[in-house]
């Protein structure tokens, strides 16, 4: 298959494109380097050396004796999506081109209108591209399973059958979205089922839990073992999610901090994991014009107080010292709550995930062992401080959480320009 | 009150604010004046010969004997939204300044993209100023009853009770929007929900039907009428809506069109009752800090085949001659459906429809007779031929339907500007 990966330098893409070169498709891939800018913001830097564009297109052709074709250019540049679509005629395009951070989009008004403008536009360019230039494509779009937000009710993937007041309908499953982020990527989830329906187009939206971890097979094992082909791997407040930012914490002997009571429950999957599903979704597209498919892909579900004792325990057996300490909440959400997701949608298609969590997370800690320095160079940056009210406020531990509150401080007025991150001590 | 209304030069936003005035609240407003700029651009012109903002402030001082303070700007601004919240201190926010054409929207990649930028970026913009300067300020926001889409089950007000598996939840209500316009609103829904519950915003989110009619008695009656308080009246394809555009056709003589088999059902109010519905909100704002309130606001479902008989009818009995042709639908939507929607919010407080259906029509040609020539003028303008599938072609009566199709046009690469529309006949 001809395979075009949006967002092809990111945390998911460049692995993807790994493995599907592994499996022998043809791959080409779009990415504007944004992230790496806005974890700069942050104050951050991927704990993994990554390397430029230029070397991992280097990597790629000494590994699988052929080019990636890569286009430096922006989504939001309706010129080069269609130019990319024409030239490369792709059979699936994956878009996981997005700004993908919630406290990111929740540092102020302009981060919020960024992440709508950034996220929205690229997907309706590649929406309106496909239509005009490329109809037969698959579009694999990356959604989260935080679109639906956490509701009291099991949670199919994308559609349920309701009755009301005696009579019956199949409808979209209402979202309740917790950040900006996550409610552009509920917009993106419309508009897309919004194309399908009126212009025949072919999607699979993913809903994807929360990824972990370093590793896909196709980075090579062992002495075939290629540095030059790591994925990023972030531990910063804004772009390191759970497991992977106490794995962080871990290895630099800084506390495990679970926001809140840690009972917030979620989907999990391992790296290797997703870029599975991603492959099955590929590779197995719906077959009738119009079809507007969602899978809800994850592993298993936890909460975030059991991740940190799992990746504690783990790094105990691997001779560090971790400690647990909670944080009062930066964000707006429930922390303990009912959560009953269905992904029955990937197990179907032959899902298996391919270790337990335990052992991921030891090869984990086990790969950012030797880049233990450039996460403490950014240790900063892992420290909770933008807060869902709009102040910017660092996270104290629960325990000391009575002390009297800080001054609220709004946005200030006219900073048109996204500032760089300054975290304030308390 | 004080209240501040945003799109205050539009066909709402103008006798909203004399209707307020009238009522003794202090008014102050904003615009851009980019809806005259569009129904330039779709080649027509309001068939109400509308004043300048300058002549508008000057007629309303002479009405009331004081101001109004009026802002020259755009929401897309966030200083400019600061600035005037800080300013006037608003009791109420009505926003009313979003571009509110589906088929403009759907005119190609570049406008549907501008729709989402422009409406989604205004209203964020409110969402944090409010927030940051205004937090007891009630937001009274115009959604659209195209939300909802046309369900196969009642359409309740913003949200209803499910029970899924065995459990039961309160959840919005989900959406299927027929066009990018209304994707906007949809998506502009979600993100005040989020902040309702997450800032404790107060807000009233209108799902209005569709508005006809040309007066309101601030405006004056008989020999107070004060021309110059007249509000705008489109007819063309983009921001004409049915029973306004089928006024407009009946006045020149031009066959009503009714788009496809015309059982298209919607719910429908007069102008003067979309006025007396706001004022009702503004005047009972929701009492509970985050309160996120729906109200569905129309009089009464009609389909556009019925609509267009009825405008057909009362025409005859004042003189005219019109006579009815079905044109191909340039949209894609369900022809004959079941359509339910709830209405009780209003009517529990106060809403009573002010005039038949027919009374209304009536007033409203004989307002529109004087201004016959403005809209023979423009009488192109009312031709459909932007289609839902992106191609641009003029529909054709139903009965000359079934012509070999003219090929699929897509729209043009590059073209990053908005452009004039060019009405191209088969």
């Amino acid at each position: 298959m001809r395979i075009l990966i949006a967002g092809i330098d990111g945390y998911l893409g460049w692995p993807l494109a790994l493995h599907l070169a592994a499996r022998g498709h043809d791959v080409a891939g779009i990415d504007s380097f944004q992230r790496r800018a806005w974890v700069a913001e942050t104050g951050s830097q991927s704990a993994t050396p990554i390397r430029s564009m230029n070397e991992r297109l280097a990597a790629f052709e000494d590994r699988f004796g052929r080019r990636l074709k890569f286009y430096d250019g922006n989504l939001c540049d309706y010129d080069t999506v269609v130019r990319m679509l024409c030239e490369f005629e792709p059979d699936t395009v994956v878009h996981l081109g997005e700004m993908p951070s919630a406290p990111y989009s929740m540092v102020d008004v302009h981060h919020a209108v960024f992440t709508h403008t950034n996220n929205l536009t690229g997907t309706l360019h590649l929406l309106y591209g496909l239509r005009d230039y490329c109809p037969q494509a698959h579009l694999v779009k990356l959604g989260t399973m935080g679109e639906y937000g956490t509701p009291n009710i099991d949670i199919p993937e994308g559609f349920f059958e309701v009755e009301f007041r005696g009579r019956k309908e199949r409808l979209p499953f209402p979202c309740q979205p917790p950040s900006m982020y996550h409610l552009t990527k509920v917009h993106d989830s419309a508009n897309i089922r919004f194309a399908c329906r009126v212009w025949g187009l072919k999607s699979t939206d993913i809903m994807q839990g929360v990824v972990f971890g370093t590793r896909v097979d196709a980075m090579g094992q062992g002495p075939d073992w290629d540095q030059r082909l790591c994925t990023r791997f972030d531990f910063d407040q804004s772009f390191g999610t759970a497991i992977n930012r106490f794995c962080a914490q871990a290895l630099i002997g800084m506390p495990l901090t679970p926001y809140g009571k840690g009972g917030q429950k979620r989907g999990f999957l391992a790296l290797r994991d997703s870029i599975q599903c991603f492959t099955l979704a590929i590779e197995n597209p719906p077959q009738t014009e119009g079809a507007y498919r969602v899978f809800n892909q994850f592993a298993d579900t936890y909460t975030i107080s059991d991740l940190a004792e799992t990746v504690a325990r783990v790094g105990r057996q691997m001779g560090l010292a971790p400690t647990i300490q909670h944080l009062e909440n930066p964000r707006r959400e429930a922390e303990e709550h009912y959560y009953n997701p269905d992904n029955a949608g990937l197990l179907a298609l032959g899902y298996k995930p391919t270790h337990d969590i335990a052992t991921e997370i030891a090869l984990t800690l086990a790969d950012l062992a030797p880049h233990a320095e450039r996460i403490r160079f950014a240790r900063d940056a892992v420290q909770p401080d933008i807060r869902w009210d709009g102040t910017r406020r660092a996270s104290r531990s629960v325990a000391q959480a009575d002390r009297p509150k800080v001054p609220r401080r709004p946005a200030s007025v006219g900073a048109l320009a996204l500032r760089p991150v300054l975290n304030e001590k308390p």
